[in-house]
């Protein structure tokens, strides 16, 4: 199939991914890792999934600190495409600095933007959706790809949809954007079936996002559109952006105003949150232990669990029915799946002693 | 007090402890290592409890593979008092080459023997048991410190006591010597009261116990007392001298010939058989996590057990209630208290895989 003409991807990469200390570091953040033991790192695997979509028309928006890197990763991507953020002003800058960019090389484009550390094993059920949802965009709709929920997960944001949107095959108008919800607020939303998880997947015509966010955030989009009108002001007009979540700042709001399309995403969608998270994204081999890493460097014995061997050195594992070991050269982690959201909790220690160098 | 005249001490080091992999391994054996953090080795420490009772007479047998280290860790002894066995032989051929050495010097010596690797807290408590048996030993009965039995162990044998032995404090015939036991002949003999833990702990007249020994295997008495007489045949003679344990060689037959005094060793005694063991042995520190090593290298959160960091690198552990982690350079154990005892099938799947590197 050819890629799809005046489609862009923007592809957000930040975040440290604290619960996959110590694999992830502020330096070493998740997106430029290879978790899943694939040859490819989050970010590769997130450009290799949207270029059959896209071509070249790609744009990587990632904190200063890590451009080097994100250039050494992504080499046949024009270094022009790799964008980067002065200092971190969450995901709606992010976005609206690249919306605004592509928008002036091509004023009609569609954005679609996907974040450079999640996984999506199924990449044609992937491209099928982007490409209704492109088709959706291009009538003026902001459109979100909606992940069919598998549990009732706290952790991410819900969205509810609605009736169909006459004269696309899944199509569902939005009726709002929710919140995290607690554990059982996350049942029922299971059990209605109306809702779906919102992923970070927006797909929109660059000009229709940032005229949407000039009617909630007129400096804030007026801010962008001057950044990418002449680029040498960045660091000038950077700092004084608002910093809000593309969610606040532009499809909460776009919800209410009836101006949201849910496209069904029907395909695994993860996000890669902890290691409880990778566990279950990895192939399991001929034992009760997943390995990441050599699996020859790990002896267990009555072991069920996940290791991730990366430290060179020798694992042994014994009469654990639930453990998680992650060695690294200067640190090693012992937990267990179901306590894998708690690792954050050591990053949070070693910050309040001081110890940013292992962070 | 004043040392005890005539009596020597033979501490035999031998053992590699697998089941404290990965801190001990078969060229770093246990009793080489400072295991509790007390800044003194366990043969170091052995020895520092005889001497106040010895003076400089305390032999120590070895495997040839460590008498350089043996004599690294203990300066202040004459390196002829190490004695370096060609390979391993078991602990009458060990424990009867002292015997013989020091009879030779010494044709009235009383000798006891005392494990390189094992933890005794109560000095005090036991240089008096130690005091009392040599004057028993002095009168030719072979003597046994019995441990009081704190659980029903099946690590160990036991030495079943009977009726006071006249003119001394405290004093006992010994009915028996009896085989490790199953759990449930363990708590039959704690509940009796009569049995106490042989310990491997005899004193006994270096003449007795060869002539004991004579007794029973003729050849290897003859054998050790020809190496004593001329050490340069040892390397000769060692190779065809019968492999047997003490106990089988010479106590259990001496206890049915009515030969063997049990002094009840009324001091906490531990052969840090595992990790289990050690944890039990160690201070507890501020939380429920004990550290050996440097506690500023643990971080830990909601978790209960023992952290060794002797890798030099940060540990972290969370959400586990009975956990062993033993960091060290080059390879990694995570277990748990209750399965420390399985930590020896680790030491046995290395080996079978062909890495006796890490062994």
């Amino acid at each position: 199939m050819p890629d799809v003409e005046g489609f862009w991807a923007v592809v957000p990469a930040g975040g440290a991914g604290t619960r996959l200390w110590p694999l992830s570091r502020a330096g070493r953040p998740k997106f430029l890792l290879d978790l899943t033991g694939s040859g490819r790192t989050l970010l590769q695997a997130t450009v290799d999934r949207l270029v059959p979509l896209t071509s070249d028309r790609v744009v990587v928006v990632t904190g200063a600190a890590h451009a080097e890197a994100v250039r050494g990763q992504l080499p046949d991507l024009d270094g022009a495409r790799i964008l980067a953020e002065p200092a971190p002003r969450d995901s709606m800058a992010a976005i609206g600095l690249a919306a605004a960019v592509v928008e002036r090389t091509d004023p009609d484009a569609v954005i679609g933007s996907f974040a450079a550390d999640h996984v999506i094993p199924e990449v044609g059920a992937f491209h099928a959706a982007v490409r209704e949802a492109v088709e959706v965009a291009r009538e003026g709709h902001l459109v979100t790809l909606g992940v069919e929920p598998t549990h009732p997960a706290t952790g991410f944001g819900y969205i509810r949809a609605g009736d169909p949107l006459a004269g696309f095959a899944t199509a569902l108008h939005a009726v709002e954007f929710v919140e995290k919800p607690d554990a059982e607020r996350a049942a029922a939303y299971l059990a209605s079936g109306e809702f779906r998880w919102n992923a970070g997947m927006f797909v929109v015509r660059a000009g229709v996002l940032l005229d949407l966010l000039g009617r909630w955030h007129p400096d804030l989009a007026e801010g962008l559109r001057a950044i990418a009108a002449d680029p040498s002001r960045l660091d000038d007009l950077w700092p004084g952006l608002e910093k809000i979540a593309i969610d606040h700042a532009v499809a909460e709001p776009a919800a209410d105003a009836g101006r949201v399309v849910v496209v069904p995403a029907p395909f695994g969608w993860d996000d890669v949150g902890d290691f409880a998270s990778l566990s279950s994204l990895l192939p399991h081999g001929d034992g009760p232990v997943t390995v990441v890493g050599d699996a020859a460097d790990v002896t267990s014995v009555d072991t069920e669990g996940l290791v991730v061997a990366a430290g060179g050195r020798r694992v042994a594992v014994v009469g654990l029915d639930d453990v998680v070991v992650v060695d690294t050269p200067d640190a090693v982690l012992v937990t267990t799946r179901a306590r894998a959201q708690d690792v954050k909790k050591v990053v949070d220690a070693l910050k309040a002693s001081g110890r940013t160098d292992l962070t």
